[in-house]
């Protein structure tokens, strides 16, 4: 499945970059095929193990920050992995982009 | 935590109300402290009791559906539980409404 | 249609249920049906209707916080209004609840 | 403020690229800056501009599909423009990726 996830600290400033950049670090030594984009970052993987990435960033941000918030979008297709490349491929190339 | 859960099978129909009365059984049976509204389900619980819900909705509705779509919003807060009834009641009350 | 809508200031501390409260006075000096929830407020009506609304209230919370994060799950369905009453009845009766 | 967009049409089938193919091509036609990801799509703007695409996509939807799903995540902070191109990278830097 890919997951598209955001994490952010509620109360703890207008700048979330370094509590993102601790998410950042987590995600990247997960070994799961990931996209960092301007409002999440896309996961590829099977259940447990995008939701063990997930948890751990939440754990992380909960160390320093009492109250955390999350968004996840998850789009599960039975079928080959590999997704996360041609998504945005195969609409561009039915757009004719 | 409270999560705030929305589940959809694509590709299965316009009407979703019956895989929905899928997800409000295995919900209802869960136990969790819960509140359905037009557009998802209010879960509070801890991380694993929620996601352990989540995803035997999920797994329930691949069991005859080909793509499922989820979609979670999850504010997690320390401190007491109990949020989920109060929360609107809160800021019913600072609104004065 | 219907939508699903959360607004939050980001960087004002943990408790945001005064800025919640401003919502909520908006949304129902608005007319529109709607149901407020725990993690969000479902509103019903036209396109321009609802954004509107959810305009008006992003505006009111930037008048005292640098930057706000909005939330909306839209279900843009033809045919009949009223659908926010009947979506859960629909669904719990199919459940058998 | 820069807004995350994702939309679907429901019932129409499990491929959904063609109808994503549609929406890109109003958002490149648009001159708004944008991104494309796996799960949605950045678009940078102000309000009217950003709401204009995403309606005029979920019109172009509407006229083959009698039910269309949307999400839509905003963040929006006053200041400069050309936040799309620097998230990532701020986040990246401080992450020391």
């Amino acid at each position: 499945m890919i997951v598209d996830f955001s994490i952010a600290p509620i109360g703890r400033g207008e700048s979330l970059s370094a509590h993102i950049a601790d998410a950042y670090r987590i995600i990247e030594a997960s070994g799961l095929s990931h996209e960092f984009h301007a409002m999440g970052t896309n996961l590829e993987g099977e259940w447990e193990e995008v939701m063990s990435v997930v948890n751990a960033c939440r754990l992380r941000l909960l160390e320093t920050c009492g109250r955390v918030s999350i968004s996840l979008r998850i789009d599960d297709r039975k079928g080959p992995h590999g997704r996360l490349d041609r998504k945005v491929a195969s609409a561009r190339g039915k757009a004719g982009l």
